[in-house]
């Protein structure tokens, strides 16, 4: 730890890259939202029926999530006009956290009855428990073992 | 694919574990005490100067992390009475989720300005970017490249 400081000697960013994900998808609308979209829904009463989200909470988030590029609207029929949500790069880059979030779920809140579902990775065809690696050593990426420093600014 | 099945062609169980996760850490708020938990913090003037929460939602949110088994209360002073708020195993668990949800804020929203911090491997003593890997054939975890099956239940 010697190239490091105790997380209480340093004071932090104000504002770092949790809040600000979180002023993008931080509430459980927009997760659960995410949440289809991976699971392929498109469209309005899908994402309705997955979500359970009230028309209106629906139509904020999802005008929310185009508008911060993690949605794309698309046009599937011009007449009557219909439209689909798709998930952007960005969108398809948070994954990786959702999928944790599940199977924190899956250990903590299962009532012992076993994760509702198994994630597969097509590649080697195993059902598969993610784990998060560094990627130096691939040691387990754990908050016992981390700690940090502030970031190296880029110039702009 | 052969095991599995396309998301379309199943009915998914009704509550999954995201949202279970939701419904114990699905606001912001919840998101920013578990950080500051993460960075050390343990007490509540020291969380309320962290997240900028009120006294009122802060300490209505401790109390859903302590009934959830998230934090732990202790009290650290008889006279007069004082408290601290400490992860459990189930709190430090949940780590490796809000670090992926940095990492995606660092790489989508940072302005171009770089990552407010750098996260340190202890072990290894690098600064790290964490990747999510399949526990099998160590390949990335990523939308694309998964799918899923119903789960095996487990006899209770």
């Amino acid at each position: 730890m010697q190239a490091t400081k105790s997380p209480s000697s340093l004071v932090r960013p104000d504002h770092d890259s949790v809040q600000r994900a979180l002023g993008q998808v931080g509430d459980a609308w927009s997760f659960l939202i995410l949440r289809e979209a991976y699971f392929g829904v498109r469209r309005f009463d899908a994402f309705q029926s997955g979500t359970g989200a009230s028309p209106n909470i629906l139509t904020d988030r999802l005008k929310k999530l185009v508008t911060y590029g993690v949605l794309e609207k698309h046009a599937y029929c011009e007449r009557p006009p219909r439209f689909e949500y798709r998930l952007t790069v960005k969108g398809l880059d948070l994954y990786p956290a959702i999928v944790l979030l599940m199977r924190w779920g899956d250990r903590w809140l299962d009532d012992g009855a076993g994760p509702p579902l198994d994630l597969v990775h097509v590649p080697c065809g195993h059902v598969t428990k993610p784990v998060l690696r560094c990627e130096h050593c691939e040691g387990a990426i754990e908050a016992r073992t981390m700690s940090w420093k502030p970031g190296r600014k880029r110039k702009r």
